[in-house]
């Protein structure tokens, strides 16, 4: 259910909006948008009697949700979500295309610095890198933990970057959550539901990638378990689908970008590294993504990728990197859009 | 790597050869056969001296393994698998087929004790139900919790069934251990490693549902991971996977079953309920199943489909299952094996 | 359009009706069944008045189908399709399971004797055998041709065995009605519709193989092409789909039989073969396909699987062949079904 | 086996080596380059005599190719073929991008004359329509046949543009070649090996599309029953394959554009139409055809697509198409292209 409030509406109307909502036991969602607020109602099972609410001062019109997803939709927040980093202009979801770049997992100082640095030069505001990873295979390199977080946080320092990490189980969470500005959920757990729920909890942007046989509704369910908790800044992630095809890793389905913009207002950036898991394709998918319509880039780039511990194969070289923000940021003035 | 053991080897070999691994500052898992035993090594990133090791007394031969996966593999363990309950007849993997049946999710005493009654009556070893439930809505029914699995400890107390339910995650794993004779991993937790690996600290079987992208390798490997932490009794579940195919929810992937077992010495049992997800071929696809050599059966029962609360539409009627009994037994027979 | 006739109605009657259909520039399909008579109608955009044929004497009722599919239709015809062959005791889609089995390709005159002779004794009553091959490459053997043909047609006469055969296109279509006595359309030809078409003029029964990448829906209307220029005997073959899968060439979804014979009355044969694309999976998989309800199997299988010049790896051997009967004909009893 | 020509190899010498070859029973190809030529051997089985070859005058070197497709690949010819239309300065795999555009079929004479006019003022070359329609329907509309490859012709004679349509069977391509600039070859036609091999008897270029679950091997395979036959003269089309997702009737597969281009010196357009189904999807996806790298677009467009007989989902208004040519052109530009 969703309560529109009128576009004089104050903000007390809107204070006793919720309050009533709660008072019935379920859960209010004030989202304010350019025009008007809406508040989107979870927790109910169809069980409310809108004519009170409807009644109350502010209130435009209660409008029953048929779809699955209310939080994420565009039916309860028009405009477009834009994620922004408080001291910095670096933003996620606005005219500016964000650009999330790093090697695939923290191995050294040494290495995270090199390439941090390469990185920010070519216009980078985002620096990712592994401290949790999820691996296929019990007896491989499973990430330094901690270290690699202390690492990145010393890299926001010195560079400016703001720093994507993924956070794999909740206790990981808890320590992404203490040093990264941006917690990223893996496609292996895109529908591992008590993580989403948790994530939903913290206050910091959750970059939320698809899973590999995830359909459009249910990526968008995956992000309304984390909205559901309070927590709106979510980013969705394109990385790639399982199908028969064998000349990339992941068939990287690019029309998910315009499809997820007409149902949702949530931004959606695209991984081309792991969408194709080749280094000779980053750049080609690179520019197509931007060219489709996506907020956003994260890609894996690496200065030794032959001696990477995981995912050598799909990180660019730095110089590679230099190229596609350049390529990158011609396409995006063709959209009118912009690569800071 | 892969230790074999002489046959005659005795337990003291055994030890000492386990002990020098550990010195080594890896892991030994010692896995008994009818002939020999077998110590896979865990830990080693192939940097291990095997000369040192085929030294020690009682050793028949050391083999660096290539395959991604070791302890699930019959290279470490050639005899199939078989799990036993201790107090009872029941088992898993042997020449008796195991039937694990319920409804999708505890919902009452009431309905719980009513199909249990039933499908016990029909023969069924094993009871299933729900007590957390992972749903693609935030907003849809999330299963009882503890007091689905205190009803499950009580029908096992009645009708001696065997108790199988889901951990979704670490929180609920502590208390599905606590309540449940098999800890369930769903198919959408496949690759929550974090959670695999809590499971294999645990000393209770575990049923892993292949994931519905998951290749044959990956299944295996979410298998390694729960026997690399010490948990070496794994059942594995196919449960159908996703494809483009509209007349089924999923597409049940029954040679996955020979291919399991030519690879694996871990039993697999299948699901046609959520491998099909409709009523109407749960039957069916059981005898098929069965013909196909699987080590039994996970299937959704309910006495009042139509008001279950969740998978209405795939739970067969107490009435279907009493006839799927009887035909996988006949079946089972052709196979030279056995319904209990 | 369908017209259903009353249980009394006589065949002049029906003749009428046939005609009136035919004057309006539509074609009639009369389809008769145990209890009466349907007649599917087909050339019409849905602009016929069904008042008039309604009038006529005989006629019970004229319904307006909105399936796609209408001759393929259990609504025209609700009782299963029977195929016949005049002269012997072999049928297709009754009590009785029908079993082709030959080699991939004929590849001389002594290999085919060879492996009908052993086929023959381990009880199939259809020979397969390709004399023109669709083949990935075009350098790889492309049959025999006509020679293939002419040594089928002995093989029929010497074994008593009924020739299954592909044609690949209008050319060879024409050969093969001559020498075959069941016409095998190909996967990759499945949405090919001029051959459909042609086809569907002939008067012998086509075996229809599903596309790699059909839906339900598209299989159907596949046979319904054959069945719209008249040729009322279909079989259709699952033959697996493509998927992520790589454990096996193709994934064999069993779940299509069922699902078949809830919407339409034509016979469905499996064919473990190609649906595994290796040896070690055929005769589990057939075990499958009969416990599922299949009408029948087809099966490669070659004396010299090594040296076949096509699909070696998936052609059994002779004594595999016979277990496959032998386990085959367990299971079918269980359906209360038969191998003859 | 491929032959090598020296940089100076003259054209006697280079007729010399491919008598040579026709005395061997086998087939020569000879494919020039800038630099030199290079001469595929098709129809050996491995089994000629490299030595004398090597020795024959002006031969650098004999490759044994592994390889399963050998006119296709690269490594027989490494520079783009670019496909010119004498007459005209249409062009298709050089610097220019090709836009074909127009309906899906050839309705009436005023219905394709209007598209024809609109897109044409927009700037597309070539001018697509169907004659002949596959269609998944016996009953559904199949097309004008002749009458709409004379509707066609008149067209190139009014607007200068270049005639593509698809030929469904080997009849209809004798008509198609008769009347057409492009011989289109669909999807569901894709591994039909009869008719590659009849277009590739032809002398007019042939556009091949992708099948809906071929993978690129395969893909590249039919490209080569074309040219195994003498012409040379193949487009690619990527259009979409089959998957799980459900936002998109196909999921558009970009990355096999850079995959086709590292292995294949054949040109290779999009078509977002098809490969989306949806209207509202095919600029976007037009873009990103372009920024990935295609050599060009195939679109379907139509002044009244919600009255059109085939396709109206995803045909785009003419104003549409005048803005999908603006935003393709400046994509272009960014990587070094043109659109004409």
């Amino acid at each position: 259910m969703l309560v529109v409030m009128k576009a004089q509406a104050t903000p007390e109307e809107i204070q006793v909006v919720c309050e009533h909502i709660e008072q019935l036991g379920f859960r209010p969602h004030p989202m304010p948008g350019a025009q008007r607020t809406a508040i989107g109602i979870t927790g109910n099972q169809g069980q409310i009697d809108q004519g009170n609410i409807e009644e109350l001062s502010g209130v435009a019109e209660v409008i029953r949700v048929s779809k699955p997803y209310k939080l994420v939709s565009r039916d309860v927040k028009d405009e477009d979500t834009i994620i922004r980093f408080p001291g910095t202009n670096a933003s996620i979801g606005g005219r500016d295309l964000a650009v999330i770049a790093g090697p695939c997992s923290i191995e050294t100082r040494e290495q995270a610095f090199a390439v941090a640095e390469q990185v920010a030069a070519a216009g980078a505001q985002f620096f990712r890198g592994g401290a949790y990873k999820p691996r296929t295979s019990p007896y491989a390199f499973q990430g330094l933990g901690e270290e690699a977080l202390k690492i990145m946080a010393e890299i926001r320092d010195k560079y400016g970057l703001r720093i994507v990490t993924e956070a794999i189980d909740t206790e990981a969470l808890e320590l992404v959550n203490d040093y990264a500005d941006i917690i990223q959920i893996g496609a292996r757990n895109m529908q591992n539901y008590s993580l989403l729920r948790a994530a939903g909890k913290k206050r910091k942007p959750v970059l939320l990638k698809r899973g590999m046989a995830a359909t459009l509704e249910e990526f968008l369910m995956a992000a309304e378990y984390i909205m559901s908790e309070g927590n709106y800044e979510v980013i969705l992630c394109e990385r790639g689908v399982r199908t028969f095809a064998e000349h990339t890793r992941f068939t990287l389905d690019l029309s998910v970008v315009p499809a997820v913009q007409r149902l949702s207002h949530l931004p959606i950036v695209v991984d081309p590294s792991h969408g194709t898991g080749k280094r000779n394709k980053v750049i080609a998918l690179s520019r197509a993504a931007v060219a489709v319509g996506a907020d956003g880039l994260i890609v894996e780039v690496h200065h030794q990728p032959d001696k990477a511990l995981s995912d050598g194969a799909q990180s660019i070289y730095p110089e590679q990197f230099t190229q596609l923000m350049d390529e990158a940021g011609q396409i995006a003035q063709v959209l009118h859009r912009n690569l800071p």
